[in-house]
């Protein structure tokens, strides 16, 4: 039954030739173990709940933040808080991104111990436990970079930079969303000059995240609220320049803004994470072309799920609840039948309700549904099928699930 | 840093002798590596999030459920979807509970190989892989029971126990809120019989769990639901009974609704799981003698959390949003500041509002915040830190996180 097979496992990993242990940090999980023999089944033949990746839109996904974003400048540092996944985070790369961003310091680690080198952690980390950690991962990893919003913060950060006998790569989050991040105006500017002047720490640059913006329907509400949010930001880039810090990243945006930031004078990368997989939410918000269907990108990530009860009329019930697919909403989009509402409302169960169906449904009969917002689904996840031509190519570990430190 | 210790391995594992790990079936996940050293510590001075259990507490609920249910004559199966934790499986055994109910197939799988014997999965296998699974499973762990609700999967476990040269246990599984089950009446009763008459199935009773009741607010509204959503299901029982049909087992109920079974004629057992830890949602319910708050058991499950900015007047940004608390309503309870409200929506941020705090927070400072809903949150997290007297007493491997197969 678990007959090993070591091309398998390659293929299993993705990353043939990488790591796949990370440390014991308190952080870290394991891979799972895997049934090898998944690979090359198909899809609808696998257990469900799986996650599923359709390899082909996935890299045409990868390819197409590019493609978008020629001769604009502007470069991609996707953020790997979606997809946890090294394996994927590895192609990012090899498509052309100039790094990755992480969102938690136990996400940084499982990224930079698996061969991901040029890694920006978003969230600041404020403990002195994480932050004796970050600086021993960076004396380790030359390519991870740090954040802060703070001045006694980057005080801490100077110190245990000193102590680690380092210079540490720091970048100052602006505040633009009253989440993380320094005020924008004379407080920025007093910490870049702070970061600037501490021996132990290198100033990069800033960070400007609008996650309000994101998903805001409609490109022209969603292009307006962006050139306004971003006019207190730009105010400070342009103090910093004129104060004459050198400001290597301006790094801001997700997939709802990734191609609004010509926009924005200095800005060099944008953050998205979501543009891999795509989701409902996103599927919602709408494009340039396509007030109706953001389609940029398209839905990678879906959920085989099964159906187990249709004893009632206009209503399939499946074994795939809030633990397969979060309570998100807009909720999960089955494929191929455009009258269904998918309720995951139920730990365990999903059900289906609809006055139209395309097909007769038995029990047994699986569906393929599109997640509602992919990065808390993939975090429920140790693993990723990935598939072409409707068969198990891969097994991509996610690596750092449940990474939240 | 990774010193390893066997006592402090023996605390962590919460189960000196038992195999921790999982055979690779696809759906178990290996122990996670932890932080040894983290025995001992304070729980305000673990990184964040984490998740922890205050064991009194706990033990406290483990007794209570029985001492509250004494000279009824219903016992307690504890539904283990809510801790996932062979550990605390192992305690609720002990504790007196008749065996356990799972949700689920792999769920079933980790606590039976984990030391677990006796598990009744609630959920159905319809799948020719997890029929086969099962059977496996119950040929190697004779304290296993299977359900059922509909006659062509009857006929398929029938099958597959035949193929497996055993008599498998049945029970089966009544609908009572239009989610899984067969229809109460005459098909209940020709599926019992099925069962029955079928040579390698032996048939154990009915399962009948009201999802709809539990967190019906009010106590004399929650009893008169009850009373009206069983008529059916008493009903059926008796028709059962009739028959001639020998029934074992006639559980149902959650912790809402543990305490009214007494007026459910054959009623055997309980099938309460959030009893042991509690969550917002429950605490909201009310109890017989306490309309505003659900006090037979008493919150034990709380996730610490990191203050990491105070820029804005009455809100604090925290590290742990919908990836460690889920967006479950109502959202966590910040102990000790009863004017805190807890917005988990953000995937890694939280963000407390209040117009009145007990103190002034600062960066670094932390928080404890009782959970939403307990049973996504534990999903969540591959370890439970058990607190005795504000230490780290042993960390609990969640080891059938993730498994929703
Ligand atoms: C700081 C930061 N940058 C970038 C992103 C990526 O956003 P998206 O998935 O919308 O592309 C997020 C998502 O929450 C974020 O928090
Ligand atoms: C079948 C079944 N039984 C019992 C329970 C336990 O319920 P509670 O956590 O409300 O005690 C659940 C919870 O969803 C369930 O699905």
């Amino acid at each position: 039954m678990h007959r090993f097979n070591r091309r398998k496992f390659l293929q299993f990993t993705g990353m043939a030739g990488t790591s796949l242990l990370l440390p014991g940090n308190g952080t870290a999980a394991p891979v799972p173990s895997f049934e090898f023999d998944e690979i090359g089944l198909s899809k609808w033949e696998l257990e469900t709940p799986s996650l599923c990746l359709e390899l082909e839109v996935m890299e045409s996904n990868l390819k197409k933040v590019h493609q978008n974003l020629q001769g604009t400048g502007i470069g991609v540092r996707p953020h790997i808080k979606t997809h946890k996944t090294p394996a994927l985070a590895r192609m990012q790369l090899e498509a052309g991104a100039v790094g990755v961003c992480a969102a938690k310091l136990s996400e940084s680690e499982a990224m930079l111990e698996n061969g991901i080198p040029n890694v920006l952690m978003t969230g600041v980390n404020v403990s002195p436990g994480k932050i004796k950690k970050a600086m021993d991962l960076r004396k380790k990893h030359p390519g991870f970079i740090q954040a802060v919003d703070n001045p006694e913060n980057a005080a801490d950060l100077q110190e245990a930079a000193k102590a680690a006998g380092i210079i540490a790569e720091v970048v100052v989050d602006l505040d633009v969303i009253n989440r993380s991040g320094v005020p924008t105006g004379k407080p920025a500017l007093a910490l870049a000059q702070q970061v600037d002047r501490s021996p132990n720490l290198h100033f990069m640059g800033i960070l400007a995240y609008d996650g309000g913006a994101q998903h805001v329907k409609g490109y022209g509400p969603r292009k307006a609220r962006t050139e306004r949010t971003f006019e207190p930001v730009v105010a400070t880039y342009e103090s910093l320049i004129i104060s004459g810090l050198n400001v290597e990243i301006f790094s801001g945006a997700g997939t709802g803004t990734y191609d609004m930031m010509g926009i924005v004078p200095g800005f060099t990368d944008v953050q998205v994470g979501s543009y891999l997989f795509m989701d409902a939410q996103y599927m919602a918000i709408g494009s340039k072309e396509n007030e109706a269907l953001y389609d940029d990108f398209d839905p990678s990530l879906t959920v085989m799920t099964t159906v187990i009860n249709t004893n009632h009329p206009n209503r399939l019930v499946t074994d795939s609840g809030a633990k397969a697919f979060t309570i998100n909403k807009p909720s999960g989009i089955v494929i191929g039948e455009p009258d269904f509402t998918y309720n995951a409302g139920s730990d365990e169960y999903g059900t289906v309700t609809y006055n139209q169906a395309n097909r007769e449904y038995r029990v047994g009969d699986k569906l393929e549904v599109i997640v509602p917002h992919c990065d808390p689904v993939v975090n429920l996840y140790d693993r990723i099928y990935g598939i072409r031509r409707g068969k198990v190519e891969t097994i991509l570990p996610v690596l750092a699930r449940g990474m939240s430190r």
